[in-house]
């Protein structure tokens, strides 16, 4: 079967990918900030050209930004969509992808009639990385999100919401703001592979059909106590460093056993550091701040390890655990996917998803969702992110046959 | 014997401790940067007062506080002194010890007519916390500093320097800036101890035999490779922060196999973090900063110990390690401190220093060094320094009598 999309549709994904590239690229990577400049601006460059395209495109009360054909359908919305922020320094695909690929289905379901009433969404503050919880957009949207304390170094997620005009007091109120306009009957989102699956297997398309739950602790702290390096004896040290080391150490031997036994898990501590302005050279450190992410798609595996975590507690103050149950896509939505590629002749891989999405967060709601991977080279949360653009649009024809099927089978 | 000093000596000391304090004092503890303006307050302080009293007080070439009795001497001096920055919230008592017991010491002389050609000092930039480098001003003074490479903040030891009138050009060309107008017979230094010892055994004053050296790296990095925490699989992983959690706790189990064997070593990572502006909960980690502090009496251990830590090379860039090598007290000055405690009727406890000092430097540079610890709680490096000003002024009792007892033995 031949393809839908024509060299146009690839023209300008490959303009938006350029453009917002360009404009969000610091010294390494990208960064677009949740809820911050690069985030927006990849926000209203989308909204333009979907303006341009003759589409209906609005933010919604949380901030996402919503595209429609003309206005919002009466009956269930198929919505698709992804996220516009990304990590600090990271990659150029990470959410884009399934922002442009929504403009990209519009922008075609516009022109040929599209069977199924549709909508796009781009979310905001999918990365934990800005504010330390993720999927900020989209549970907003759904009424989902509790806010968060404001951290330690004083940024606050709702002054942050606040300035890019959410309506913070319904959130706070937990109205389920995305159902204003839109009935949403269920969720597509085409991502980039954030591992190193599809490369290895050399096919183009993943069709997701779980995502890996996570238990994080965004602000924990490992305490001791402060003396002098050169005078205080080991016997009686209590070296917050020397735990740390000792902590991540242990941990780390208790996530290898579990994957010895044969159990999805990842264990990762990204952020660590003593404290500026009272660490020294020679002065043991009274305090570590650090971050901890456990991943697993098996609810029994985050059980255990946060009761592993929890045998540090002497020492550690873990500031409150948020956790991300794991979540199973719709096995219809799946077999209209499988059905789709297999259709157009696209290859597909069957496959879990590591890393956390917005689908996560429909999944969780109750709302069927289904998910889309593209190959992408080099992992994720760096600059060397690399999607190769027939990948893409071969996930775009995959995802767009997906959604007209529906009801179809 | 009943002592030299009385209760005016005694209420000008803790004036002086209570002002400097005062003025040097943040939200914890107490800060007096090296080159800096805490440690100029403390400096001009002590100047004003020895002013007030009679004395000549000027800064030499490398911006020391120097002060004579009535401008320097023909002869040989005693000199006595310490150093007048702190740690970052750090103790009041740490340095400004020895350069308040330096001024007493000088105006107690001026009245009674010295036996002894005396000067104090007041030494600049004794802790490394600040430029990552430990006793700057006594080095800069004896034509012994190298400048450190400014540091990855673009704080740059030189500019500071040059900031408060020294002479880098100078210092550069490693002149003899101390011996402009003094010809320095030897070196006596009082200094809290900042270990446990003399509080444990109950006893007021210390008598130095000896200062362990040190080396350190205070610009080390742990390097590995950034990637999204959800989907690098473990295997193929290079996170730098287990690398150093592992690194740190293999560093820890050689510390204590040395120590088991009876030698004499202590092991310390006081700084340690991941990079802000690249760093996030669900990345793993490409970099980790760290320092890393570790001292003996013993010139093989620190041999033996740089060369376990050269193990880790494959993943760490070490930056440099900076030596100092551990300082024998003179002899004499021990026997000539002794007798004086035993004159005077102070119970004394003859004992190594777990610290540096300047007197390290100058023992170091083949000048006869001396040093009398006063007893203090709670460790020091941090606000809870706590020194009772009896054995302070036990301490000043001493250190007056065992200068005036030279060549008398």
């Amino acid at each position: 079967m031949t393809m839908r999309f024509d060299a146009t549709s690839r023209d300008l994904a490959e303009r938006l990918f350029r453009s917002i590239g360009a404009g969000t690229r610091g010294s390494r990577g990208i960064t677009r900030p949740s809820y911050g400049n690069g985030e927006s601006f990849a926000l209203h460059g989308i909204r333009l050209e979907a303006i341009a395209h003759g589409l209906v495109a609005e933010t919604d009360r949380a901030g996402n930004l919503i595209m429609t054909i003309d206005g919002a359908p009466k009956e269930p919305v198929v919505l698709v969509g992804s996220h516009l922020d990304s990590v600090p320094e990271g990659g150029n695909y990470d959410g884009l992808a399934g922002v442009i690929a929504a403009l990209l289905v519009l922008i075609e379901a516009k022109k040929r009639g599209s069977v199924a009433p549709i909508a796009g969404i781009g979310f905001r503050g999918e990365e934990s990385a800005w504010f330390g919880t993720p999927y900020v957009g989209s549970r907003a949207a759904l009424g989902l999100l509790e806010f968060p304390a404001p951290r330690p170094d004083g940024t606050s997620l709702k002054e942050a919401m606040r300035a890019v005009g959410a309506d913070v007091d319904a959130i706070e109120k937990k109205e389920r703001l995305l159902f204003d306009t839109l009935d949403v009957g269920e969720f597509w989102e085409l991502h980039i592979e954030q591992g190193p699956v599809l490369v290895d297997v050399e096919i183009p398309v993943g069709v997701v059909d779980a995502i890996r739950g996570n238990v994080r602790a965004p602000s924990a702290r490992v305490l001791g106590k402060a003396g002098h390096s050169g005078t205080t004896p080991h016997a009686g040290r209590e070296d917050a460093v020397l735990r740390f080391a000792q902590m991540l150490t242990g941990m780390d031997e208790d996530r290898a056993w579990v994957h010895e036994r044969g159990r999805d898990v990842t264990l990762t501590c990204g952020i660590v550091g003593t404290v500026p302005g009272k660490h020294a050279m020679t002065t043991i450190a009274d305090e570590v701040r650090f971050s901890m992410d456990v991943r697993s798609v098996d609810p029994d595996v985050l059980d255990f390890m946060v009761t592993s975590l929890r045998e540090w507690n002497e020492y550690v103050d873990w500031g409150g655990f948020v956790r991300t149950p794991p979540a199973e896509m719709s096995p219809e939505m799946i077999a209209r996917a499988i059905a789709a590629a297999d259709r157009l002749g696209v290859p597909y891989f069957k496959m879990p998803s590591g890393a956390g999405h917005d689908a996560a967060t429909f999944a969780g709601a109750g709302i069927s969702s289904g998910m889309i991977f593209v190959r992408n080279e080099n992992g994720s949360h760096n600059p060397d992110e690399m999607m190769d653009m027939d990948d893409f649009m071969l996930g775009v024809e995959v995802l767009y046959e997906a959604i007209q099927r529906r009801g179809s089978q």
